[in-house]
């Protein structure tokens, strides 16, 4: 899966994912008024703005991206509405051609790991057939139980040729506070990044793994550390734009073969409509805002490389 | 909210909850057989013997406990047809009076976790409506962000008396990973268990706070020093029975005042028609075998109390 990623990024010249992370305030004020009159202010009425929403930001960014990120707590938030339009995004993605990385940083003792493996990156099995729950391409995992509540998604992804990016090193502000304390001279985030590579040593896909890690755009030192602790392991990098992250920072997260690394972009990108960069744009036409700024970003971070 | 399930434990005298944890290898054929029938092998049909299975045990112990706690990777792994039918189950058992511990382990950057604990716990606004996605009385939390990832759940706590049980020490194999670590001379865990104090000082209710800890059944000694450590923090405490905890294990969770701790079951109660000692009820008759264990789990814990 992470070779199929990386042929992605290479055709399109674009390390970068977008993420689909829909608050009700980045949707315009048409979009929702066409949604809550068609089904009311309601948990549906939300789903659909959220998906129209999406819809438009694909159709005008697919054919310049790899991949796409939706962070699934944007549609857990409406509960079931949400979830089924989680799975309508997922799909329609996939139609577009687009490599999925569902954000659920999902983690448990091992089989209930199981089970979101099953849910989101395998199939599960009722009677004699076969399903996929949501069917996404990669899965954001939490290492907080270690190696048995980790091993279940690696097992999944060896199986099914799909893919995982473990919590290393966060982008948040107080990602420090347990993160970055000191274990005999060395902080957390570091042993850490020694078991994803040892979970990831019989998942090779090319020169890559399909278990990868998270290291935020935020702490560009720490990222610098990580790259060469993890020269096999691709980087997710969350917190470039909106958290503060600039391209500057990102170039550690690189390897010199000019990859290693996928930069998530967010509310930069979905709400870039809003900003005053893109003000011309207007909010009717959100979705080519959108495409400005992929095509901005794109060429920010290609500078740096 | 904790002191709605203190008071619950004391009229059932049962510091206790029933994990709904269905695996469709613990519904007995006859339930499988029918909703196949009804549904086919399909999603559908899956939820729909998980939902007969649930209910039926809801139906034969609900006036014996005041918890419910459903792992809800168990149904997000059968999709948008699974999750329906966790929203079913916590909906059923607050129609029985039950509190409802909803265990999905979530945790991100601010602005995530925000959204999870709207669909949880909390309400999201649509237009000028609220609505409650899911709708639990507590949600567990992973603290591996940190501060900021944690304290949009404790924000929605407290403006809705809701509780949250944060992961401290949880009760797999190889937990002791990272948590057992030490930091300036002391366990990763105890730093978390630390903040969760802080994290709660905010949220009492009564003598305990609504910000609770997971604490393993599984690892005594540490529970012990937990239970020192935060004497107003209540425990959700997972690994008593299938995974190996005693109720001799146990006695340390709990305070002098016989309160403190709340200890979960899921695979001991809910497929108990499935062990020798309750092999006379028969798989027919599963849910009367789910209720005698739970009244043998009371026991067994009551006695060491």
């Amino acid at each position: 899966m992470i070779k199929q990623l990386m042929d992605k990024i290479e055709k399109t010249k674009a390390p970068i994912c977008v993420g689909l992370d829909p608050m009700l305030s980045y949707i315009p004020e048409h979009v929702l008024k066409q949604s809550y009159e068609q089904f009311g202010e309601s948990l549906e009425g939300a789903a659909e703005a959220v998906w129209q929403f999406n819809k438009e930001i694909i159709d005008c960014t697919w054919d310049l991206i790899p991949a796409v990120k939706p962070q699934i707590a944007m549609y857990e938030q409406f509960g079931i509405e949400g979830l089924s339009v989680y799975k309508k995004t997922v799909d329609y993605c996939h139609e577009k051609g687009l490599i999925v990385i569902g954000d659920a940083k999902r983690g448990d003792i091992g089989s209930t790991s199981a089970a979101y493996a099953a849910g989101h990156i395998g199939n599960v099995t009722v009677g004699g057939k076969r399903f996929a729950g949501f069917n996404t391409d990669f899965l954001t995992v939490n290492p907080y139980l270690g190696t048995d509540g980790v091993k279940p998604f690696v097992e999944v992804c060896n199986a099914e040729d799909k893919g995982l990016f473990v919590l290393v090193k966060t982008s948040n502000p107080s990602s420090g506070e347990f993160q970055d304390r000191l274990i005999d001279g060395r902080p957390l985030y570091e042993w850490v990044a020694e078991k994803v590579v040892e979970w990831g040593k019989d998942s090779m896909d090319g020169t890559y793994s399909n278990v990868g890690a998270v290291v935020g755009a935020t702490y560009p030192e720490m990222s610098r550390i990580l790259r060469k602790q993890m020269p096999h392991t691709y980087f997710l990098v969350p917190g470039y734009g909106a958290q503060g992250g600039t391209a500057e920072d990102l170039k550690y997260c690189f390897n010199e073969d000019g990859f290693g690394a996928i930069v998530n972009s967010s509310r930069g990108i979905i709400a870039a409509y809003k900003k005053e960069a893109y003000g011309k744009f207007g909010p009717e036409h959100f979705g080519e805002a959108s495409r400005q700024a992929v095509i901005d970003m794109v060429e920010d971070i290609n500078c740096v490389l």
